[in-house]
């Protein structure tokens, strides 16, 4: 890297440190800052900096906001007797993009990963138990359908049954416009396996 | 974007707005950035705004440096008589790490590019022109082998060579370790045409 001098090397470093920026776009990227006007480039740290230091856990479902609670759990026309737990906030936007979901949500922050080391604990599960003790109908488990997901699912499940409280899981299965060809073995199987009546 | 607060909106809208960063990336972006250790944030915007305050163009090649003089442009290891022109510093960079090319270097910030409006006054010939009154005894042209790249390199040949100044163009043809099967045919040709004897 001592192609560069320094100021440009420290640069191309602090952005190759940011993940999926490999070390040609973190190259890129430095030399467009480098010739970007100095108010967008203190736009851009501004934002940075403003975002790390204002956002926090909204109290109740725990997805990043600017509020002490976001604007979902502080919203009377969502069904707050349904609570759909999701991986993170991004898998929250995904669902409220679909404008369809009219609950609210519970966002763990991560899932059970023993190749990882993540443990139960080290999500925010105890979180969605202490919710649990209000009133709620429902608990729609939308965690990823990776291994990590599903093994999440299956603790919360375990986890719920005994309140007696309704714990479904979304569906998984060949996605819309997906071309059965191209589409994994175990996907298939199961959509397979959760086929339902025309 | 309304699924996200203020901040995290205009954070990933900041990301969003750096080349090669498509939304999503930009979510993924915010996301690591929410969770980084302040000091870590810090150390980013600081890297940002130092870089963009402090580097300057070197007053002999133009490239990006923090001195007024680039290193190897004040290096007298370098041979100063052989002048290897690039479109950008980070061709020039490219050129660096082979760590076999002794002489120095002229940065053009761009090509010739009459589709985008770019012409010969847009990229930085004068100051070429204005080295080549000194010492010197070839110019390597090393802009890319693309449309605007060939037509730079042309142009800056019939620049030259009415100052008698020996001027040299970078061979194109298959990479090493290419797969013939897998190369265009311009790239083919210029192989065939560029063939040296065995």
């Amino acid at each position: 890297m001592d192609y560069y001098s320094g100021h440009i090397t420290k640069l191309i470093e602090a952005f190759s440190s940011l993940p999926g920026i490999g070390a040609k776009s973190a190259q890129r990227l430095a030399f467009h800052v480098l010739n970007m006007p100095l108010e967008q480039v203190d736009e851009l740290t501004e934002a940075i900096s403003q975002a790390r230091r204002n956002v926090k856990y909204c109290k109740s479902c725990l997805t990043l906001t600017d509020e002490e609670m976001c604007p979902i759990c502080s919203s009377s026309k969502r069904n707050h007797k349904q609570i759909m737990v999701v991986e993170n906030p991004r898998d929250l936007a995904a669902y409220e993009k679909t404008g369809k979901y009219t609950g609210v949500y519970h966002v763990l922050h991560g899932a059970i990963s023993p190749m990882l080391g993540i443990g139960p604990g080290d999500i925010r599960l105890k979180e969605l138990m202490q919710r649990l003790q209000g009133d709620v109908d429902e608990v729609i488990v939308a965690t990823n359908s990776s291994l990590e997901g599903e093994t999440t699912a299956m603790y919360i499940s375990k986890l719920i049954k005994p309140t007696g409280i309704k714990v479904s899981r979304i569906a998984s299965g060949v996605p819309v416009g997906g071309d059965l060809e191209y589409i994994d073995e175990v996907t298939l199987l199961r959509a397979l396996e959760g086929r339902t009546e025309l």
